[in-house]
């Protein structure tokens, strides 16, 4: 059926969308959600019809994503007829049904989801029946590979590629600006891509971006790796693995996290890591609980990572308070460059240093602490990552006063005496988001106690910085309707 | 914030969305799907929010259906923030996680369903996952009562109301137009309301249609069954269970029905029945497959019944073949009136009759079937069909020879010699669709041949009714690729 196009100069969320009115889309026998191929001269595009009432007859209305592909004008002719439904779908269907998916019929699935063929509603039912019906190995095996095949490789011509990532879940965990210069001023490579805050008030491409640009295009990329064998870019605009990302934005309402592993070691296979240290937080109030289901995590890592070629090993690391003092990402940036100048608080330390030794260690180092420790102490790292800040286009010799935290702050008090026997993570991190973190970088919190520490009546437990006054008080609203610590 | 508005004069297919801008999202603090409070003057609405990459900044794109409620003007102010996530999304989460909800609970989510509160993702991970957790009859009770409780009731001021409903997947079952003037012409009150087809080739509103309007508002239809005791309406606009019909719209593309049950009972709480037989076709081919699937289908409907005060019986169907020989909304609604003209095919008078005969049981009545047989012999169910159409507003005359049937047609014969073994209703039901039906009401399939009938080399086995030449080769093309019987 012939249909005039209505460019409608919106995009949809980044979905290939088209709009058509409830007459026109009874004849052609679609409904909501159907998919229809529209053709206008060579070009042919699968899109997700939006049916609406009273919309124009015989128009077709063009969401930017389909128009950056069709390249049609407004009032131009397109033709558009139902599309097959995707085989993909009776996969997802078949999962539903709890049946177990081969690889090809993966592959089939994470292709549609890169191409965007699937509609909201059936990644919706495909994460919620993955995370229900559980994951085999295979599967999980099928779905990594699938998202590194549907997506951009970089390859940095030399190896090993080292790697380090943290599944979250605790604030302030500025840890990887310690670990990456460590391990690369031992003269090992270790291309570090980070996302950033989702929910959380902080992601390491948050904190990093204080100190040196981190949006970084691949072959930036590659030229700042083959300078100072490391990098600390955001991984976002790199188009690795992408299916990824647009099954997070599915998962990130329902609060699911089926594909952890997936997402994890397919961005890292993306960029060719050897040798991975995953970095687990443990304990009431991170994303594992137990240490139990840490070393269960753990043996999964390690058993998908044999699979694709990836030597790893876990840290399975204290969660139940924040890293170090600081949370928010110019508080955080500080606080990793006074670490990294021998001025920084010792559980950061301590965990950055374990972390490296571990990838030391998987290199055939004995003593791995002890060479991360060195490298901290002899100055070597804290030199290595004003280089990586030179390489990305920071100031190489940025002093930590020279970081801007929030003017307006306001200091919490105790108003009980004893000692501290708990911090309240969630609430930590809610609070930091109030005052304006991750968007405002000098926005956060700052500790003053941490657990064991003596408390008095009136002593500061802790400050909140805002860049606004309204949004400091919300902050301060909000942290006196929780409980931060106990 | 304040956002300038932008009417985008698009209706989002029945959802609340608007558009903003990812930089402005981005310091609301919001991401794709959250939800924004949308204020102008006094009024004050819920949206899911779509963030759109380059979209004009402060300013807010705002759908049809938003603007149906909001009513405010482009360019005026209207302030937004983040939405609390609404309670209900929590125990969509704990569904999920495979925990019984309660009433209360189910009541929550089913109030956001109707005020459109929840996404499509959230949408289609709550009917996921009632679907593989399964529903207990506690849940199913009160997700039928929560359906009727977010929607209109009608009252039709006498008793007891009868109602008759089949839970569909048979082609040409046109049985309701018999059973609806039977039972009301003992007397009987028995408001039915039907729904248009969604993927069959008829629907029984899209059948009736072709006799008298069936678009009835609550108050045409309590004045039809007032004059006749009966009528036979379209429920769509009736807004009886709105629930149900939007969580019809996502489990459509999905292909799973775990609301089979609270769908088919509260569009029949919602009208007040009293008594209902539910017709479950059987077989090969049909929706339910075994009989004693049907049997544990019909436990349920009864159980679900006793909690809801309604006395159900089921009548377990043959469902391996059409009903009639007719597919198709005309060819059918000719079929029909033949029938209660007792020029009918047996297999559709004795379905007819049995499942009246079974409400006449459920009455009182000794011999249902006879009483039913006698009521179509006498000409007194005819005679109540034209009342019904009168009153509806059609031709109460109406002859089955006005009933335009499509003027193109061909005949498929057939190439085999023997006895019809099995016919293939989803081939049959595809046909006709694509030769037409529902949309072109003249288009359809009729058989020349059923179950059991020898049939000779050549021998026409069915006609393709199509009101366009296209669509009758499109139907002929499928026909000769499909099995449709043997």
């Amino acid at each position: 059926m012939e249909f005039k196009v209505k460019l409608l100069g919106i995009r949809a969320g980044g979905k290939q969308v088209i709009v058509i009115d409830d007459e026109d889309a009874s004849q052609l026998g679609i409904h909501s959600s159907d998919r229809v191929e529209v053709t206008y001269k060579k070009q042919k595009i699968i899109a997700i019809a939006n049916v609406a009432t009273n919309f124009h007859k015989k128009t077709l209305g063009i969401y930017e994503e389909v128009q950056d592909k069709l390249k049609t004008k407004e009032g131009e002719t397109v033709t558009v007829r139902p599309a097959e439904r995707p085989e993909s779908l009776g996969y997802i269907r078949e999962k539903i049904m709890g049946r177990k998916l081969g690889a090809k019929e993966i592959k089939m699935i994470i292709m549609d989801v890169v191409e965007r063929h699937l509609s909201d509603v059936e990644l919706a039912a495909f994460v919620t029946s993955l995370y229900i019906r559980g994951t085999s190995m295979d599967e999980v095996e099928a779905l990594t590979n699938s998202m590194v095949e549907t997506g951009q490789t970089i390859d940095f011509g030399k190896g090993p590629v080292l790697d380090k990532h943290s599944i979250g879940g605790v604030p302030g965990d500025k840890t990887t600006i310690l670990v990456v210069p460590i391990v690369s001023a031992a003269g090992f490579t270790i291309p570090k891509t980070s996302s950033r805050a989702i929910t959380s008030p902080a992601g390491t491409a948050d904190r990093v971006e204080v100190l040196c640009p981190v949006d970084l295009t691949g072959e930036e990329m590659r030229s700042v790796v083959k300078k100072t064998n490391a990098c600390l870019a955001w991984g976002g605009a790199l188009d690795l693995a992408p299916a990824d990302d647009l099954l997070i934005q599915v998962e990130y309402p329902l609060s699911i996290d089926p594909l952890l592993l997936p997402s994890i070691l397919s961005k890292k296979k993306a960029i060719g890591a050897d040798y991975l240290v995953v970095d687990i937080p443990t304990g009431r109030g991170a994303k594992i609980k137990t240490i139990g289901e840490a070393q269960a995590l753990a043996q999964d890592f390690i058993e998908l990572g044999k699979r694709l070629n990836i030597h790893v090993q876990c840290g399975v690391t204290f969660g139940e308070q924040p890293i170090g003092y600081a949370i928010g990402p110019a508080l955080e940036a500080r606080e990793a460059l006074l670490a990294l100048m021998g001025k920084g608080p010792i559980d950061l330390v301590n965990k950055a240093t374990s972390l490296a030794g571990l990838l030391f260690e998987m290199m055939g180092v004995d003593d791995g602490i002890q060479k991360a420790n060195a490298l901290l102490k002899s100055g070597k790292a804290e030199k290595k990552l004003r280089e990586i800040i030179a390489a990305q286009g920071g100031d190489p010799n940025v002093k930590p006063e020279d970081i801007e935290v929030g003017k307006e702050f306001v200091e919490i008090c105790s108003e009980e005496v004893g000692t501290v026997q708990w911090i309240n993570n969630m609430a930590m991190a809610q609070i930091a988001r109030v005052a304006g973190a991750p968007k405002t970088k000098a926005a956060g919190v700052l500790l003053h106690m941490k657990l064991g520490d003596k408390v008095a009546h009136g002593d500061v437990i802790y400050r909140i910085y805002s860049g606004s006054t309204q949004k400091l008080e919300s902050a301060v609203r909000l942290a006196k309707n929780l409980t931060q610590l106990g």
